[in-house]
């Protein structure tokens, strides 16, 4: 586990901020199915919120790498190793 | 537009099922900031989210294409032409 | 099987030099792993690589809903439900 | 720029080895084409090799990770910031 401090919480307020947004638009993509509009806008709007949730990952993982590797890697190698290993499976999970 | 009933209601329910779904993983995730979780742990359920959002378009889009992509084909070729290519960039936001 | 003649058969050469700048873009990143350079630059051109196949595919799908799908929705039921769920499998290969 | 030696140079035969694959693979998908094969079977080895390129990617990256982010991050806060934003740069193409 990374030290008692994660690196994203210096910026908790807006990292909730962008997840009330996703939630928001999710609620939107609803509205759109209840109200039955053209399948291809809601398909437009759901593009929309997956680069909304890419965005708030990319926030979170880099607050991560700042701080969290970072701190590993001055703890030495294995903490280092262990520490990249780690966010390369996240990482991979967001490219694949 | 596509003829008065577009492709996916007739499956509306789920649709909007699978889209509370969502909504739920969505504030799942503020949970998490909240309690002030591990930040890789956060990483991985962006990603369940993010592929849970994929799975929404692709079910939206299978409807679309069988019902008002086949439908335009029917009409003529203008609209087979119109109705692929509007189906074409909904595919691309999705792919890219 | 699509009718004798595939839809991407009229733009075949334009398929093709697409796929041969491909591999010449492929030949370009292990000219860059040769010459050592840095791995950030490599990353960029990987991406690149991966953007221009993304459009080839895009390409090939695009005529292949205006033709085979087109055909087979004309021809009846059965064949157009086959078609629209055989591009679906392929459109969500290139999504996930 | 890393250290003299980038980290992916204690590997380098085999990202090497490993990008000749993916350019047998991009010649296999021209040779489809020019035998005039089914769309949907092209489409899904274009699949298989942006997957593989994805893998190439990510091994990559693996090692800039291991060895220039955490000999960035044990120089001090300004490297390590530098090197984390770069690299986050290029996850961030990969991602979208």
């Amino acid at each position: 586990m990374c030290a008692a401090h994660h690196g994203y919480l210096t910026q908790k307020s807006s990292h909730l901020a962008r997840l009330k947004r996703v939630e928001g638009q999710v609620r939107g993509l609803q509205r759109m199915v209840e109200d039955e509009q053209y399948c291809i806008d809601i398909l437009t709007q759901v593009s929309a919120v997956t680069k909304a949730l890419e965005s708030a990952a990319l926030a979170l993982l880099a607050e991560h790498m700042n701080h969290c590797v970072v701190d590993a890697a001055r703890q030495g190698d294995d903490e280092a190793r262990a520490k990249v290993d780690e966010a390369m499976a996240a990482i991979s999970r967001l490219v694949k």
